[in-house]
């Protein structure tokens, strides 16, 4: 049994977790840290890692960019593994998190989804064939009305994939009604759609001559990333030290 | 037996509409008017209306706004009505084109195909009852990477369709990336796809509290705009003096 | 306040109903009907009609057709109206409500939703054009793994509102693999697509010369046919006898 | 400069890849071969191989299953290696052709697209993460409404592709209509849209819990199969004997 301390346990994606790991026979919650202690859940929950003396094989992270120091701080004092789902983080931080994960197991991902972290994969073969044939690569985002962010994080994860297989060659469109010019062969378009409670749809479209190929991820709720964030928790549980991503727990 | 003169015979949407006429029994062309004269058709072709000295019931026009003019004293002084599909008029050549209509019978759509001109009304039908509702209105349109004007006049007309019914209280919201703040109610966003030979796609999103409705729109080639043009001048040709729009031929 | 009776109340709908009733500022649930009283709720539960003596404003009925015989001979009893979102009633029991709504008001709709509704009348206006234009018609739904009907109630009374408008001479067609021939023009096809958890998707497609023109809804939860009903409930409470569906509810 | 003899000359995509040959500059067609000769072509046309006296480097065809046989003996008596594209095969020709291609090289293949044939590999990797964990494989096609087979040959190829990862242990699902029951785990469903003049659309759909993988194809003109026929050839043309197909020349 898997004892996981759930890091920003009485947010959203908390709960979420929360829910997924209740109906899970192979991983448990053992403590919870919030800064709003008032929920009631099946484990004890401490506003902070300083109050918390509970043992665990893994965290979960879904807080605030605010409190990944001393999230750190824990797991390096602990040797605690950390799934580290915050997104937001700070160049400094970013930079840490690298240096601290020759000392303690990291896994850090834009998108939690079994779907996303697969296309990653296939994007890179896919643009491999099509790219030097000539067709043109294009994405378009979808997410509700409250996101803050644009393109998501995953949106760029998913050109930086493509980006990555051409030596990082194309630059990401943003906005094509500030001239009047034919698109340029290096350029990824990059739209960004924002309405109701759509919950994360990407899709990357390969445009070539009489011929279009599409490939589009749909998330209908949290829980699917709820429940890679637990799939990557058993998988870091009890690994050296290093840092991971999703495709190490696909693979 | 319809006659057309056809003014840009030679471009490309000229010479689809010559052979949608070919085979078609109820219309005829009876001369074209093109600066390149070298192509052989079945009718005369004029280097310009001066040089034209043959009769016709009305005029389908896919030239370019320099020769818009011309084009305006020709219909004047021989009384034909014309079907006026150039577009990137200048502003004082759509005012001459409103002034003019009192005179002869002209109709000028920013697109001509039968799908786009239902879409046009169905939208406002659509709007009048999800945006009151509180669902947000995104439009996302497709075209080939030679295209060089964005958004497409076509994804404008949806959009402005849809604002009419709305006293025009919304703005267009061509770019996300450059700030981080939540989405306005007063928005309706437009996203631009560029990428291989795509004719022209256009998809308009009414995204409420989990539900998810999209009108789209796909032409698979010219042929359509072709159509419709020659639709148009069947149903002008004859007609008073005025300014009509495609919804007049569809009704 | 309406005051409402939830037929059903520990079903899954139920629960999405008790939800948002809960949230909401102008009604309110005074008691719930369901074979199982176990689940512990805000108002009281009755294992059956007759056990309740609890007076209300209208009843939500989202249980089985095996007990929407014991609810109309309440709401008879009682002249409490009644939205009935059960499917699957047999043809008696059609006729039945049909005799009933004579003396009170019923409102019956395959789909709660106002997305699914509203294309309903949209689609009408839009077959209306393309149909006789000589666009083929065709339907597909979408639903998660569990669902054993199919097509969907929902695709039928999107098929059955396109045939309404052309004296439904319009066959159903479901499986075009039995048989080496082309579409008959009188046909609308049917396609069912079942898999993972999908809430449900309906799309209509009018497919004509080098044009689509696709209408599609998507329903990411079941709150949306769960708002659908509150909306219904709160119009239906105090009218007059009759026959109601949700079209009455948005108009 | 690689010599073609076009088989199928004269119909359909006869003409689409004569066009495509006519621009291209690293082969020609050098002759024609068509039960029609009355269409003037650039290049001599013969009613069959038997009169037909000219040396090239391949041949492409595009004919009827009628001309198969002969097809296969002038290739074997003159030792050219074919690009075989005709659909409709018997078993005894397909017997044939696995036989002869110890002699000649011959290449088939559903769908010459590069589009479609990239897919094809793409699939497989996805199927392999996706079906394991329990996602629900549909694949919906989309064709004009003359296509008489049904489902698409390129829709069947997919299925294949995807059933051969997991030793051909699932079964086509054609029509869900006719029993009332939940999808069975170890099926495929297949859906099938015919309507306009729809050139070619296929849609894999990975379903899972909350999360929905779409990978999308669509063809906007014939001219896509005939390059692909072309690049074929190029490759095919001096290969040894053996039984190639579009993935050999994409690789």
């Amino acid at each position: 049994m898997i004892k996981i301390i759930m890091h920003g346990c009485n947010g959203h994606m908390g709960q979420v977790i929360s829910e997924i790991v209740k109906n899970d026979e192979s991983s448990t919650i053992v403590a919870g840290i919030d800064l709003n202690t008032e929920r009631k859940n099946d484990y004890p929950v401490f506003q902070s890692f300083s109050e918390c003396d509970i043992d665990a094989d893994v965290i979960i992270d879904f807080a605030s960019a605010k409190a990944t120091d001393s999230l750190l701080d824990f797991c390096l004092q602990k040797s605690i593994p950390v799934v580290l789902c915050t997104t937001g983080l700070s160049n400094q931080q970013i930079e840490r998190i690298e240096k601290e994960s020759k000392k303690v197991a990291i896994l850090k991902s834009a998108n939690m989804s079994l779907g996303i972290n697969t296309l990653l994969k296939l994007l890179q073969d896919a643009a491999k064939v099509f790219v030097p044939a000539g067709y043109d690569v294009e994405i378009i985002e979808k997410h509700h009305n409250q996101k803050i962010d644009a393109p998501s994080g995953t949106a760029l994860a998913l050109a930086d994939s493509i980006n990555e297989v051409f030596d990082n060659e194309y630059v990401y469109k943003y906005d094509r009604t500030l001239e009047r010019e034919k698109r340029d062969k290096k350029e990824i378009g990059m739209s960004v759609v924002r309405g109701g409670t759509i919950v994360g749809e990407h899709e990357v479209i390969f445009a070539g001559t009489d011929e279009v190929i599409e490939i589009k991820h749909t998330a209908y709720s949290k829980a699917v990333f709820g429940k890679g964030a637990v799939e990557a928790a058993k998988f870091l549980a009890g690994k050296a030290p290093g840092l991971y991503n999703m495709s190490d727990v696909i693979k």
